[in-house]
């Protein structure tokens, strides 16, 4: 059997501007990074008219070690979207780098329904994240700079909170001592690095409707507090012009394509937990005014990444998806209903019921968005007939269609039906509002999310985090939407607790305010912003084969 | 008067493909990177066949805040040699994006002589530099790693060399503590970070010759020692095949054109105090196969530049340079001569005269290699003929040709002059040789350059320097040429001693070990690898115009 990067390396890829005409994008429209990579111009973005495709969600069940395939299904419904005659266009998120050194990295999607270039998509590909990574710690090293030069903001250094990034696996840099080694080298204090993908710049790059708007929430940007307690922002250290700069080739949508030749926008790429987890919303609305038919995804379970997806990208950007896919694995379920993965060759027709009921709280919660959802299986070869036929009843009981799909193994092909179901539920119309309304108080938001969505019995708060959000409110920030960070393993903040509990109490530990990218983050539980590498990181074996191609990346 | 950017601005730049069949490559053969930029494939590298041309070495006299227009020259001597009907291409180093953060950017050539996209080449290009900042601190985080998980290499953690890198001005960063949280971040120990081109990573990549000399190099590189005094590589840490993988973009050349559309390659930019201060060595030689003549430079003056160029990247690459041309200007003469900045306006013949004394160390110690040299005298508007005329009188006597150029003002036709002498000397052969032969002992190897190039009377050694050397002679390192780091604006370690200073005493304060770029470095002064910026840097002012263009970067 071939290998999901034999596959991809096998593809007969179309030259980018063949697929860029397929979008009706000239080929001044569009830069190309190399034969197979492109992005397309704020020009060409500017000018966009017409009217919108609908925008179809792909989101999951809780993640278990299973694997659900939630990409892989994204790009399986696009391909099969066009070979039922639509114009379809996929948008996903990009790739961090550095994650991809310590375990094997990450496909874009699996089997027959890939996107390719693999190896650029893991590697630097069009350099979106090294951009941000510059702006980040161009906005960092001025804080430092502004200090060293007498500190005329009269910044509190003891509560300075923009630390800087790097798109690598090091756990060394997670704390830090800066400035030591006497007075020519600033002023000593502590900080650390994130991860890249975690910098609020990344969310802001995938929130930003333009150039302007851009500039705008990198302004806003709170990097910390003056010594009287007032915020100091972004704009304030007179940086936000120059982080647009470097964020300006950045900020346009890249453009590939999948194993089928079919045009995927591949752009973005925030943290799931402290951030929203989706690609950026200048992909999303270009994709939308180019094609019939999006189908994107979101990070995580629906729990998580379905509900920022609604609650916070679609709000901001106005966006309203017209159906959404679920998609479950019979192993998952399985794994939601008690089976260890060990097991999970054996048939167990009794676990694939009892973690339907994990699905059937997902299933739930998008209609409280409005919004009508059909269930994906992703079919694995060790699926029987029965465990499929148990789902299948289980849905029929929900009033969900439950559609086999096969793309893994056959492409587009394979996921015809699916795509057929799409279409029905897409047509059917949709009544999406986001669940809360953006004058509820923050606190309020918090509980909404924790008790509807992660079905919590109630919210506990550590100290003065009620207080830190009142003052927020009082600052003009309460209208944001909020982002839980959280454990995407299960609905409790007990990763080991899959299916669907009840009756668990979700701590807010910590709360955030990401005054640029425009949403409060309340942090429930241990969330880590920078990994470290394994003990054999895959670094050690990745290599240039004879042939010049990357080994050991997957 | 236009600025630099309005004119780079105006140009009507061909679409890179048409450049690219200027010097014979198809479009397969590139790589384009937007309309303007391109990559020459690793395949199209290795397939090239036929003869070299002439390699033309572009280097200065001594600096001074005057300016001598040393990359001018070169553009301008590269659009002259295709004026008069010869294939000529140019090769020059690559900006670094964190300086132009501080200060304002440097443009890649000045006037009507000047290399474009201006913009792109001053912020991330084709993303070299980022690549190589990933490649450098993988191997960082590897090592800490390591470390954490055990040891197993027996490190000792109080000599790690290896620090981290950043494409940024950010004092602050100079000294570090990392690994402090806990035990879960790893082991403290006291580390840095230095700016992205000071990465031994940056040398490597512009002196190998392919991609498995690139590994070979990485794998060389010495991060540290053992408990027990034993040099650690990237090889022992596995972490070679990695940071080839994130290299393999970056050591392809990058393709641009001059405002008059001929082809330059600008490729890679190690510093010039610490490391050799040249484009790569894979730029030059791919030149050298695609055309008749290839114009290149070396950074600063023609002591440390040139002197580097010659005895480390021809020696290690097997070039040999044709001619050399020595840019110097009148008002940079003068100050060499004793004239201070304000006065430069004002007329002084005598001035211009006692300053020859710089250039005339410089044109002796050329023809030292046995290479052949003219002098191009940059022209400035102000230049008074008499002035130009002590300069060509002084040439004269030391039987060496002066050529006003006007490149500047006209573009490549106002160096036609210049590019005729440059035939001239170039078709009347060259008896090129390094300056030392492989197998002196190093010690040797840094007293023959300070006293033969930087003319000092002798060589002083901080304690333990010769047993240092010794020791890695002992080790097989003892064929390496050696790489001088002073300041760049005497001959002596003073920089306020302009012209040609005489008795001065050079003090080896400290010796680096770069195993993998293949070189021994000699730190004679205070050699800043980490920039901070200015109190007002060029950040606060740089952004967005109306248009969409770039302010306040230059």
């Amino acid at each position: 059997m071939q290998t999901d990067i034999q596959i991809a390396r096998a593809a007969t890829k179309r030259p980018i501007a063949d697929v860029a005409a397929r979008l009706g994008l000239t080929y001044d429209q569009i830069l190309p990074y190399g034969h197979d990579k492109a992005k397309i111009t704020h020009e060409a973005l500017a000018g966009l008219t017409g009217t919108d495709g609908r925008l179809i969600l792909v989101t999951a069940i809780n993640p278990t070690p299973a694997g659900e395939g939630k990409t892989t299904t994204t790009v399986g419904l696009g391909d099969a979207l066009n070979r039922i005659g639509h114009r379809a266009t996929i948008c996903i998120r990009e790739a961090s780098l550095g994650p991809n050194f310590g375990m094997k990295g990450g496909a874009a999607g699996g089997g027959r329904a890939q996107i390719v270039p693999m190896e650029d998509m893991n590697l630097h590909f069009t350099g979106d994240f090294h951009a941000i990574t510059s702006a980040h710690n161009l906005l960092a090293a001025m804080i430092d700079n502004h200090i060293h030069w007498g500190n005329a903001l009269d910044l509190d250094t003891r509560r300075i909170s923009w630390r800087r990034v790097m798109d690598m696996n090091d756990r060394a840099l997670r704390d830090v001592v800066v400035g030591l080694g006497g007075p020519a080298n600033g002023f000593s204090r502590q900080s650390g690095f994130d991860i890249t993908v975690a910098s609020e710049v990344m969310a802001i790059l995938c929130l930003a409707r333009d150039l302007a708007d851009l500039q705008d929430r990198l302004g806003r940007i709170v990097i910390g507090e003056t010594r009287d307690r007032q915020p100091v922002t972004a704009r304030d250290l007179k940086a936000d012009g120059a982080m647009t700069v470097l964020l300006k080739d950045a900020l346009q949508p890249n453009l590939v394509q999948t194993l089928e030749n079919n045009p995927a926008l591949v752009h973005g790429g925030p943290f799931a937990n402290i951030a929203h987890g989706c690609n950026s919303v200048i992909a999303t609305r270009a994709a939308l005014r180019l094609s019939d038919y999006v189908v994107t995804e979101a990070g995580f379970g629906a729990d998580l990444g379905a509900e920022k997806f609604l609650n916070i990208k679609c709000r901001l950007a106005g966006l309203a998806p017209a159906a959404v896919v679920l998609v479950a694995t019979i192993r998952a379920l399985k794994m939601n209903g008690g089976v260890a993965r060990a097991d999970l060759g054996t048939e167990d027709v009794a676990a694939v019921t009892q973690g339907c009921a994990n699905l059937g709280r997902h299933i739930e919660n998008i209609r409280s968005f409005g919004l009508p959802v059909v269930v994906a299986l992703n079919h694995f070869d060790g699926d029987t007939e029965t465990e499929i036929a148990a789902l299948q009843d289980y849905c029929a009981g929900q009033g969900v269609q439950a559609i086999l799909a096969r793309h893994w193994a056959m492409g587009g092909e394979g996921a015809t039906d699916l795509a057929r179901a799409v279409v029905d539920l897409a047509e059917g119309g949709a009544q999406f509002a986001p669940l809360y309304p953006d004058d509820l108080p923050l606190w309020d938001k918090i509980e909404t999310v924790c008790t509807r969505i992660h079905h919590a019995a109630r919210i506990e708060a550590a100290p003065g985090i009620r207080e830190q959000l009142a003052a927020w409110e009082a600052a003009g920030h309460g209208r944001m939407p909020v982002c839980i960070a959280k454990t995407q393993y299960s609905f409790s903040t007990d990763p080991t607790l899959r299916g669907a509990p009840t009756g668990h109490v979700i701590p807010v530990r910590e709360v955030r305010l990401n005054a640029g990218a425009g949403f409060v983050v309340a942090i429930c539980g241990q969330i880590m912003t920078m990994p470290g590498l394994p003990r054999s990181p895959a670094a050690e074996v990745i290599g240039l084969d004879d042939l010049g191609q990357v080994e050991g990346l997957f």
